[in-house]
């Protein structure tokens, strides 16, 4: 049976127990709007052909105070790989349809060039496969493939990753070919976003940003229980908002960007700047920064301030409950978070300003499973 | 009956249809996920309480080719009246259930001071029901009171109003109390969104945002058909992302903020400075700047080029397919709408500048009209 063949309503119930369950059937009707009658109609083959399940021990429902059933996902009917590609490595997880780890691998890479990356994705994939008996199992369902850049994940394309330098390339055709199974693409951000409000510090918010600091500076945006996908392709854009003066040119031709001041390599050059010395890397700034070097601690501060300018942008804008941040720039957040703490307050517009703001570091692997859940996402269309 | 009393499944049958109907059964189906034998159900008391209604002649179903019957709310079934709330009048609507009006009113405010607001409300509600004709055909079903500023909808309080420098007033307590008819309180941005996502320029859209200018600088923004509401009550402020240089003070009491350069006072008082006529007035300044006056032009293109920047800033982080521009700012806006775009073809990230930007005066009426559908929306509890 073919999920993507069920009505609407079966796609509803089912995303739904993913997200929430086990439900009790009464449960699943107060969250989706669906009669009883409805759902039982959805739920019998869906029970049926093992997509879920009837858990033995039944509890008592809270609105009604009978003795009632729980249903849930059953977690081994299928499997995912997701896969971030970053500039010089692969990191990828294979999990069950509750995008739950069984194996984990990285790969580096020898270049970038798309045809040895796609080539990496599908040894990659044999490898978790393997890893985790899967051939015993059952098949890899889909594969999702998580990517920095501007992703338009209906076909599957990446339009452009300045990371990668790749423009127009039909990475989801070139996967599924290599590796014969069906697969999709997403931009990371957005797919960490997935796992964040899936089974992260996400779960159970109306609306949350995450932002990511590191060599790029992004931001995936959950608004009503669905992440923010962008008309054009485009949405979470966070280091291209211009609020950071227009001293310093961004990778992408402009001035003003959040990146030109507060990526690694941003901050890495405007150390060197202050110090004089055109060596430094990016771990030396920062040690020479917590020995109290006061024009590194400058440079650390002014990161710290666009940022926070960038925070009040998007909680003045969307107004979420939360904004997350992680990268590998939380690294050294010690450096800057009293800067961003402080610039927030001072330009959070009223209320916008008791949004909370969490500091969370995520390994890739963690990245990795975003793809994989963005993969299980797609076992039914879109629901509107 | 009550509408409230209804479950889940019959609010989004009946605002399917008033946001896209009339429909046949089976394109209900399609928009809500909802299987026929669960929308029969919903429908029939909808149908003889007279809330929907068959439309006489048949129409051939698209999918399957055969003739079905069309369902559409019945427009008749209740009343609304929308107020908006300016610093000096009010302006009101009184509308049908697809927020069509039916009578429109204006009234001066004499003072600012909530029981004097309070009572005008009332009064105008009065003359709207009169000039209607309600009395014979149905009272008012309820009342949408809009106002700029920081509005918590679920407790019909005014959080704080600047313009009217109002702080925690429960003016939907208020209003219900001097009317009897229940009432609800909207930001009016938002609810001028509800009301382009419902019968304007938003119809249909992904997203949009609407972005009003002239004495504050606001925006609503709606995401998969939802205005977003902002978890702690503030969203769309986008006349306080602080993209604006340091130079200027808000009202807010920050520097940077978009309002600062680029509201009908901001304009005013640095075409003051730049003329160093300290009693000129926007009429003037406006006619200055089309006259030529170099320096004029000049305070008209920073505000340009600042409202540019916050628009890229809202492209970049939501992606909306279209932003609409309207607002009283709009009168003048030939002055700086070239200044506009092209800043924000700058700082758009990627396909991001691909949004359609579209200008759209708006008359108070359809302000208040705004108020008439969030009213509307209100017949249920809100559908998760
Ligand atoms: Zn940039
Ligand atoms: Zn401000």
């Amino acid at each position: 049976m073919s999920l993507a063949d069920q009505p609407p309503a079966a796609a509803l119930v089912f995303q739904t127990l993913l997200a929430h369950g086990p439900l009790t059937r009464a449960e699943v009707g107060r969250r989706t709007g669906l009669t009883a009658g409805a759902i039982t109609k959805v739920a019998t083959p869906l029970l049926a052909d093992g997509w879920i399940t009837e858990l033995g021990r039944p509890v008592v429902e809270r609105a009604s105070g009978r003795p009632a059933t729980l249903i849930a996902v059953r977690a081994e009917r299928a499997r995912f790989v997701g896969v971030k590609v970053t500039g010089d490595e692969l990191i990828g997880v294979l999990a069950d349809l509750t995008a739950q780890p069984l194996a984990t691998a990285r790969a580096p890479l020898g270049s970038r060039d798309v045809g040895t990356v796609v080539l990496a994705i599908a040894r990659l994939v044999t490898r978790l496969r393997e890893e985790a008996g899967a051939a015993q199992d059952g098949a890899v369902h889909s594969i999702g493939v998580t990517i920095s850049g501007d992703v338009d994940g209906q076909t599957g394309t990446v339009s452009y990753s300045p990371f990668l330098d790749w423009r127009r390339v039909p990475l989801a055709h070139l996967v599924e070919t290599a590796t014969g199974t069906p697969t999709v693409v997403e931009n990371d951000v957005r797919a960490l976003t997935v796992a964040e409000q899936w089974f992260g510090a996400g779960v159970g918010l109306s609306s949350f940003a995450l932002v990511t600091v590191g060599a790029g500076i992004g931001a995936g945006l959950s608004i009503g229980g669905r992440v923010v996908s962008g008309a054009h392709g485009v949405s979470g854009e966070i280091g291209h908002l211009p609020v950071g003066g227009t001293d310093r040119t961004c990778t992408c031709g402009n001035t003003g960007c959040v990146e030109a001041v507060a990526s690694t390599h941003a901050i890495t050059e405007q150390a060197r700047q202050a110090t004089g010395d055109p060596e430094l890397t990016m771990a030396e700034a920062v040690r020479r920064a917590h020995d109290g070097d006061a024009a590194v601690r400058a440079v650390f501060s002014r990161a710290g301030h666009v940022m926070g300018l960038a925070l009040a942008a998007v909680a003045n804008l969307i107004g979420p409950e939360r904004i997350i941040i992680s990268g590998e720039g939380v690294a050294s957040y010690d450096l800057y978070a009293d800067q961003i703490r402080q610039t927030f307050a001072d330009h959070a517009f009223g209320a916008a300003a008791d949004c909370d703001i969490v500091v969370r570091p995520l390994p890739f692997e963690e990245w990795a499973r975003g793809g994989a859940a963005v993969a299980a996402q797609h076992l039914f269309a879109p629901v509107k």
